[in-house]
């Protein structure tokens, strides 16, 4: 089991999909200490869900958790109106999911933009970091003109391992002992198993971080063990393995052909009759010698990059200060 | 046998590939036609090849013309002196490439960088006007002070039809017609059949740019027909559909199990047993009205495309004005 | 005459600002053959000017024509609805400009932006070209599905002599011949006389784009009588040289002591008594040998750029397409 | 004392400026307690200055501790040889500055790049960052592997106040506390007195970064009594105030006016009798109420940036690493 735990953490980082994956793809087989419920409005399914033992932990293939995820299939035609949508709904999840852990209205609050600025599909935590409203400063300079509604919020994007030389948690560590948020929000790309999640999906986790999830693959957590205080994930899948395209395109093949063909003899041999984890493991033993099991993003990235972040950091902005108002919150951004 | 030519121009813009599809991946087929020799050294192999006639032209999907093609699969390492190497071997092909056409040493040349500024993968053709040395300018308003061992050289980037609401080919047209250039060389960023192709190749054709060719999806082409004077193309590989990638992993996976299996039942059955290009197009059907035939791109393209474009700007300022040094081109750009 | 005019060119490319020079900063004296009107609300200054006679353009320095420039002392400050207003009014003055030169609802349009993509304050053209709605090709290519409201629109950036080796101007004249506008309106950096203005004011004029006018020093203009078709230019000082900085302090400096000193010696010798132009001839001669008389700009200019060039570009969209409505025009662009 | 201390700090940055105004621009012009000399090659002038007392410190406004200054006054010229010469030249004073505070080959580095990665002048700590070599996660998780010849460097941009709301100060002590590097060098953009030293001067300073220095306004410094290691300076002036500008250019015309003018009458009157902190003074009492002393940068910033940025990284790799040779130092960055 735990070896299957490691294939889909390395496929998957969607507690979404990985539940998809465990319940075999039937949206009401129920697992044992899972709790699930989906909602579908204006093109936005908001799906809830919560892991609440250890064995559906190991089932699933995720920490025990809040989950609520945000699909919006039409996210990457470019539309306006429907990011607002999305916005103002990702700020009332996000609201509410505060709400059940416990952070108030006043609580302050330190983002990390986790990611690397350089790399288009790995740079969501820092372009959401540079359009978030920081207040923080002024709570500390100038309290007492501070207008009402608003929270002392910080940000940063601390960078990665490979160009700083310091693990993004051991960073971020050393600024929570310096700014004791009460809460800490951590962004970051992450990888899903097919390419229509790519920039139209949004997870919201109670979980923080965990090691080699994300595009970055760190080696250490963002989590309240590490950081001592509550650590909120907010992922959005922008790139997905060379392999899990191809392992995801059988799937559909088979299934085509199955309703197409009226041929007799066997349609996939031996081949078709692979468990689908036996399956992905091949076809990872055959593109990864020769390098091909590549990360890979659209080719459109950037710009789906730019409306993505937008909408996570105007949602953030009206989630986090009241007297940002939840149904224009997009004016709040550039 | 047209219909298979559009095929496979929507799948390679790579002469060299498509040549590969026509003998079936031997290597040393003969197709009546075309001559081909390679040649490798220092870790990049350069091959040329000659379509000689309609029915080869036909058989390979490519048109009459010369191609030379450049792969360095370690490319993508950032060694930054195997890309000086490059860049010095890019920049005596493409000598030769001008001497066999007939373009002398003094004869004007206008750079045109096809794609979008703003799409990553689709950047080549804008970075490399960037970074190449214009002297056009020079000889027009002080002819005498030009140092001998430089050409007239003018470059432009003209977007694409998507943002400037004008054919590429139409602006192109308008620029030549008043700045007269004996050779235009269009630069383009294309789709290939395999990731491991991306940025690690490089393609020069005396073909020019054809509709359909290139990632922007050109409706007129950048031809001698269409501008009156010779155009070059040089075409680097940025993106790979999903479809080809799901269809040359099945190959390699039909290849890997029969030689590892010992299983004796049919091994892929009547999947396994239709042509590459039924195949392919069965692929294509299953994922193009999902949206999932995206053109994708390796996570790191972003530093790719500023490597690649810089072995292509510096070969062509060495290639370009005999004053640049073929030994030491990279100094010439950042 | 002739060389006072040359000066004030160096060194505005405001009709306004060499208008309140010509009038010695008089506001009510009028200059013969000048029509000029302003009015000011919501914190936006319009001023509507006319140059009607040879005389009166030698006069004020600037050729005989139309121009409207809009002030905005605040908006430099970063707030959007004050940016919105601007926008909506520069659609209201921008068509109002158009109809009086005669072009209609259905006449086709192709936007110029002049500058250098690389030079932040010179990027005000490609900014706003990259921000217009490019309607064009959807004429050309599906005339009978477009819908009402909108007239071809094309956009182009043709890059600075010292990067492409052609004048803009050629480059322009080239697309012109196959894009067969109906009108050009040509967007470009200006220099002003004195910081306040750098990205606070917004110049129309009818008279096209000059040579030596813009940051990027044309060789030759965008105007009627080179491209054939009636051309607008829309200008935005983002530069001002260091000695105009010295010179307009200067003045500032000798009114401060007037008012404030009761020292009967003379306050300013020769010096004080020197005519404008003739001192800002001694500034020149004093930095120019040591490289001194630099165009400068502000260190926001970043921000500004982007807040200005959106203003424009949603402007425009908004004037060029009746179905975009000016009570909203920001929503068009990012 | 204090008062003009506070002014020339706010007008300068550079010790070289400060002790050039406390010795009235008279080179020789001993000050008790400041050490100084200077050599000059290959276009190259280094100044070493070192101020020992506390009375010379505020004589010239300056701190205790060691300065060295590079200035190429063609720095900006583009010219890369030249920038290889002075990124060498860098490299051997670094290196000497270092051991003289005694920090060995192998103690461990956190180089800190201040300022905003999206306000051009201010970028130059972000920028240098990028191109720097990060080396110390390999001494974390591969000690035994390393080559000989490197030390652990890492490197930090902790962005400014207004973008994180956290002191920049306080997010590196954070960072400081988990890392705990031998040495910091902090990297910087700063404000001078003139025009021609943007870009083409460096500053080595062993006494870290103070409040109110450099372009972001900081109000905690880097110093080793805040973090309890050694701080090294780096700064580059990328900006200078409007007001210093039109003092300084008053001074250059004035000595131009003595020297070039046969009037017997007076030339500047009370306003060319005021001492230069005095007029200073009032150019800024006449330019603030009405928003005209901004920071101003040159038109051409991006490149000049880029340019040095490169210059100091090359220079940094080459002084930390012995394995890196400083007579090739550029080819480590791009």
């Amino acid at each position: 089991m735990d070896k299957e735990l490691a294939l889909y953490q390395a496929r998957t980082d969607l507690a979404l999909e990985a539940h998809e994956n465990a319940t075999q793809g039937q949206k009401d087989a129920a697992i044992p200490g899972v709790w699930a419920e989906t909602e579908t409005a204006d093109g936005i399914t908001v799906s809830r869900m919560e892991i609440k033992t250890d064995q559906a932990a190991q089932q699933v293939g995720k920490m025990i958790g809040h989950y609520v995820t945000l699909e919006v299939p039409e996210l990457r035609q470019g539309d306006t109106t429907l990011q607002d949508k999305v916005a103002t709904k990702f700020a009332k999840e996000f609201e509410a999911f505060m709400s059940r852990i416990g952070i108030g209205p006043k609580s302050s609050v330190l983002i990390v933009g986790l990611g690397n600025w350089n790399v288009t599909p790995d740079a969501l935590g820092p372009i959401v970091v540079e359009n978030t409203m920081v207040t923080r400063h002024f709570f500390e300079l100038m309290p007492d003109q501070v207008s009402p509604g608003y929270r002392p919020v910080s940000a940063v994007a601390p960078g990665v391992l490979g160009t700083t030389g310091i693990e993004s948690s051991d960073i971020v560590q050393g600024i929570v002992a310096q700014a004791k948020p009460d809460l800490i929000i951590a962004v970051d790309a992450l990888a899903a198993k097919s390419l229509e999640r790519v920039n139209t999906t949004i997870q919201i986790a109670d979980t923080g971080i965990h090691p080699g999830s994300g595009i970055g693959n760190k080696r250490k957590g963002l989590t309240k063990d590490i950081l001592g205080v509550p650590c909120i994930g907010i992922g959005v899948p922008t790139v997905v393995y060379a392999s899990t395209i191809v392992n995801n395109t059988m799937d559909l093949v088979f299934e085509h052909m199955k309703q197409h063909t009226t041929n007799t003899d066997p349609l996939f041999g031996v081949f078709g009759k692979m468990e689908e984890s036996e399956r992905l493991q091949l076809v990872k033993e055959v593109l990864s010698p020769l390098g091909h099991d590549l990360l890979v993003t659209p080719k459109d990235i950037d710009k789906f990059m730019e409306d993505i972040a937008n909408v996570i950091a105007s949602g953030l902005n009206a989630a986090l200060h009241e007297a940002v108002d939840t149904s224009n919150v997009a004016a709040y951004t550039h």
